[in-house]
């Protein structure tokens, strides 16, 4: 059997996993990153917990074959190196792969957490197959995220900014995105905006199982209490619910006619409601979806639930493994 | 010197070219495909106008390296298959490379003509410092074809339908495409639907120094007719230009966040506009792009002209013989 060591690194927690090379995990543990503590407590805090996971699966770091690490933000895969991070204080080209090599001892790879995610459903989830070599994952969370496997390979793009597929203009002139442009994908599609849009049409007072919810107290206007009420019939949660998926919709249409893929896998707390959003993306995608040419791409719930990072960080180790 | 036999297959001429491998042409031709006549008269035009232009430059087919194929819809690349093609009566999985393999006696690889095209860019002309591994070319012409380069690769999809960037949906709910979509980019920003949006103000009466010509007749209102007439300052004329931009800009902002190029290359009878429609594609790109990072993608005209085709085939040819 061959191990690989997982490390997850998220704004709140750091989550290690030992990974066998069937994508089971054989042991896993989660601690704070304190981030704000800056980038050596980081490093210090990720050696740590590699060496907890490794105890706890009765193994040494030497049985570890590769490393991989998934970072929030851009990285510079090929050379190792997070170019900034959004949560993490005094990382800006910041050589974390060879810091962790060094400190570990063993080969270390890094990528972007959420291609690492994407990465990790291709190895052993949704697109676990061995027939799937092209696969587009769509992250539904606060934001939007995503992670794009061309012919097998995570495309990270020119400077570590790929696959931000929540950043696509679906709406000219649309909603305002935090990013600076306006109609985003994310702004009509995360679970987040999913929320605020029915918060919105609840402000006008318009009928709804959900008012009494929201008079009470707004932030309890989830995308999971809004499914909820589209599946007691409710008539404002399901326009809410037909408006993502329409423009989720739209986004795998135009990212079919662009990579033409074989899979779309839904990742992330609103894709939890599984076949209530899934089978309106795909009615949306089929209505929209051009008749010129067949198309077999198929839409997907991700497996790999709340391993998914840790997984996805293995997989790129897995990955490096087989390659070297 | 290494020289390359490039077949640039369309749908009325079959136009070869012998290059070198600087990107130089050292002999072309011309000749009819002759498609109406079924699959085998196009291979024997083929062989024929391989053997002309090859003659033509002094040289005999032992002294091609390799031959590339550039040949419309979509292609199984892999297997040098024509799956098929919308000009040519009886090509359905029809295994061309090996055919013209066995016919020239030379390696021979195969690819869709806009993605060959492309990939010529990258090879000698709007891309082909070193520095440019990551480009998308945009052919603006009756419609709206495209090429993706992605690691110095060419982006085939799964079933030979990638970079298909004509069709991504700009508009929701937008203007119908004769692929059966609503809102695809080539609706708004070919050549040839741009002249019809102008014609559609120019039927509503409004002034523009292009009602006489629209009066005479219809036809003579080409993208090159609007473009003269905004150079004049018509203010019609500049508004559908105008529209073209953004939503050419629109795209080119999506393609960047899923790809995150370097270069966007415009091509095609519409991009001979230059700089007066780059820098407006520019303005409304720098505009609706986001601030959320640094981006460095720079927007150029295509630099091959009209022998772009051929000298893409030829650019196939010389990758499969760099990787040989």
């Amino acid at each position: 059997m061959t191990y690989f060591l997982g490390i997850d690194l998220g704004g709140t927690n750091i989550k290690t996993g030992v990974v066998d090379d069937n994508g089971a995990v054989v042991s896993k543990h989660s601690q704070p990153t304190e981030g704000k503590y800056g980038a050596d407590r980081v490093l210090k805090n990720m050696v740590d917990a590699a060496q907890t996971v490794v105890d706890a699966a009765e193994l040494t770091l030497k049985d570890m074959a590769y490393i991989g690490i998934g970072s929030p933000g851009p990285v510079d895969t090929e050379n190792g190196i997070v170019i900034s991070s959004p949560n993490i204080s005094g990382w800006s080209n910041y050589p974390m792969r060879n810091l962790i090599a060094d400190a570990l001892g063993r080969p270390t790879v890094l990528a972007n957490d959420a291609n690492a995610a994407a990465f990790g459903e291709y190895w052993v989830g949704a697109g676990a197959s061995p027939d799937i070599q092209n696969l587009i994952m769509l992250t539904l969370g606060t934001g939007v995220g995503g992670g794009v496997i061309v012919n097998g390979q995570i495309i990270s793009g020119t400077c570590g900014y790929a696959a931000e597929v929540g950043h696509m203009i679906v709406q000219p002139d649309g909603r305002e995105c935090g990013c600076g442009q306006k109609g985003c994908l994310e702004t009509y599609a995360s679970a987040s905006r999913t929320a605020v849009r029915a918060c919105e049409m609840l402000a006008k007072g318009k009928a709804s199982s959900l008012q009494a919810i929201y008079k009470s107290d707004p932030q309890q206007i989830t995308a999971k209490a809004i499914f909820d009420a589209a599946a007691e019939g409710d008539e404002l949660a399901n326009e809410v619910i037909d408006q993502t998926a329409y423009y989720l919709a739209l986004a795998c249409i135009s990212l079919t006619r662009i990579l033409d893929p074989q899979m779309f896998v839904f990742a992330g707390g609103m894709a939890l409601a599984g076949d209530a959003l899934l089978s309106r993306i795909r009615q949306h995608f089929d209505a929209q979806n051009w008749h010129a040419a067949p198309n077999a791409v198929t839409l997907e719930i991700a497996q790999l639930g709340n391993d998914a990072g840790l997984i996805g960080a293995a997989a790129i180790a897995w990955d490096a493994n087989r390659n070297d």
